[in-house]
């Protein structure tokens, strides 16, 4: 193991390295690495949400295909997109960033300005962090806190076989508008906005993440930032079960769909692998359909999809028609 | 302004921008960005404490000067420090690391070993964090959690004319320890060790911290991560008065008197702009000079270094014998 290299063992191997130094748990701790947030006890009715996100430049973001004012909002949107998916509310947040010294002060005003725009839709304040000078790639890293009864929350390992699995809105839109930015690829076209505002301003389900988390329907959840190819992954892998995702029913946009038309893509590689979607994937008996209709009607003006079943054998597994095939990894991982 | 570089407007310019967009309050924090923590209201009996600190290789560690397992006791170590300034007590960290996919996995070994020994010492758990890959330089943010009675908390803010200013440790021991390291200058020779341990594993005060803010005798207190010349000012800043140090009183360790006499530099250079020295710097008034000399020896073996005086004139100065002059801007200072 010793000459082994991060690119060897993977961004899980990285993960799982770290935990091994920390195998014991602490009072405050109620969860620890392995869900969308940490939550603590920290002696109040509510629990303490904590996630945090690091954002690399020419990695996560490239102002090539992102405004300043895009980043700084989408900085937080991520870290808000965490507390949504324990069905938590977010209050307070924390950025640290390293900057060139040779950055315009007008630079970051604009990453300011979009990072506020978010914080008060979100109805968050900023109470601190850290800013030191880079020579290379900057860096920006949030830290978000937040709230939840212990009632209302939702872990990545509650799943329980025969489940449904619900998606809040469309897949892929977000990779559809980064390969519209990335390729100039008309971006007049009629809907193409809608793509690349879903890559460059993200909106988390705040509202909805806690109506379910509140609600008492929904076994498990996460949020789609990686793509449902890897983040199912995890209320499997979390919950001890499997997945069979029905290919028919995922919901792609009609943007998206011409999109991928006119590129000769395959729409389904978006939706599944993308990733930055920024969407809940939540699991609910199906006892619960009708209620689970119900409440995202009324958060969002629209139901959320039922793309598939927890099944008890653990792998993924996409079904086309009477056709069930393994589910190939994907999305994105570091290292 | 718009034309302005980071390099114009200074950390400080960096830091108020910043705050510009954030003018208002929450109802839980009852300290956002000017102290060493931010305090939260969560609801318990006790305050939340929260802290972040962002590390750039090149820029605040390098590993021709320290091992990876002294970069990671130190990414922790100058959070915890944060947390002793305001007397609380630390419990739980995350922990986000940009590294270079090429960077062997025995490096990330070692910086966990030493992260996990300080985390150890001063009784933290590691609940979470992020780790991405970069290309260049590898950067480690670390956030703490702490918690303190609202009774035992101790901001920067409320030095009183008259107050004494006491230090709790020798100055300048970490900037010579980094002299030695980098100019390899006799590294075997009696008592330099100290110095190169000073620089390589500060040891945050979290003890006497949070018995000084238990005591209620101490109406301000700051660590020294940048240097007196700095941190006092910051003190005298938030507080609204102006402070004169004692030449002859700043405390300088004979180690550091003889590598000082060997490199012909002076010694209260890297006393009081050095910085990374991690020691507390605190303001008590004189009446309580007996008691703070029994909480400093209960704790630590010995006392802590009357080192000046809280005057009313905003500014600061170094008193020489006779001589009072004013005291040179300097410490660390980024962009």
């Amino acid at each position: 193991m010793t000459n082994d290299l991060l690119s060897h063992v993977g961004e899980i191997g990285v993960i799982r390295l770290i935990q091994r130094f920390f195998p014991d748990h602490t009072p405050y701790v109620k969860k620890g690495i392995g869900d969308d947030c940490a939550v603590l006890e920290t002696g109040g009715e509510d629990l303490l949400l904590v996630t945090t996100d690091m954002m690399i430049e020419g990695i996560h973001y490239t102002t090539k295909t992102t405004s300043y004012e895009d980043v700084g909002w989408k900085a937080l949107a991520v870290n808000l997109s965490d507390i949504a998916a324990m069905g938590g509310t977010p209050h307070t947040a924390f950025l640290s960033m390293g900057l060139r010294s040779s950055t315009p002060v007008s630079v970051l005003e604009s990453f300011m300005r979009g990072f506020q725009e978010m914080a008060c839709e979100a109805g968050v304040f900023l109470a601190g962090g850290d800013t030191v000078e880079v020579t290379s790639d900057s860096v920006i890293s949030v830290t978000l806190l937040g709230r939840c009864s212990p009632e209302g929350l939702v872990f990545r390992s509650g799943a329980q076989v025969g489940d449904d699995i619900w998606v809040s809105g469309f897949l892929g839109n977000a990779a559809g508008g980064l390969e519209i930015l990335l390729t100039n690829e008309h971006q007049e076209k009629r809907g193409r906005q809608i793509l690349v505002s879903s890559h460059q301003r993200p909106s988390p389900r705040l509202k909805l993440g806690k109506a379910l988390g509140e609600s008492g329907l929904v076994h498990a959840m996460i949020d789609l930032s990686d793509g449902v190819a890897k983040d199912l992954r995890h209320i499997c892998d979390e919950s001890g079960v499997g997945a069979v995702l029905n290919r028919g029913s995922i919901p792609i946009s009609e943007p998206l769909q011409t999109l991928a038309q006119d590129l000769s893509h395959d729409p389904f590689d978006w939706a599944l692998s993308g990733g930055e979607d920024y969407e809940l994937l939540f699991v609910s008996p199906p006892e619960y359909r009708k209620e689970i209709e119900e409440i995202t009607i009324n958060v969002m003006g629209r139901t959320a999809t039922r793309i598939g079943l927890v099944v008890r054998e653990q792998g993924l597994w996409l079904q086309t028609g009477g056709d069930r095939t393994q589910f190939p990894y994907g999305g994105y991982a570091h290292f």
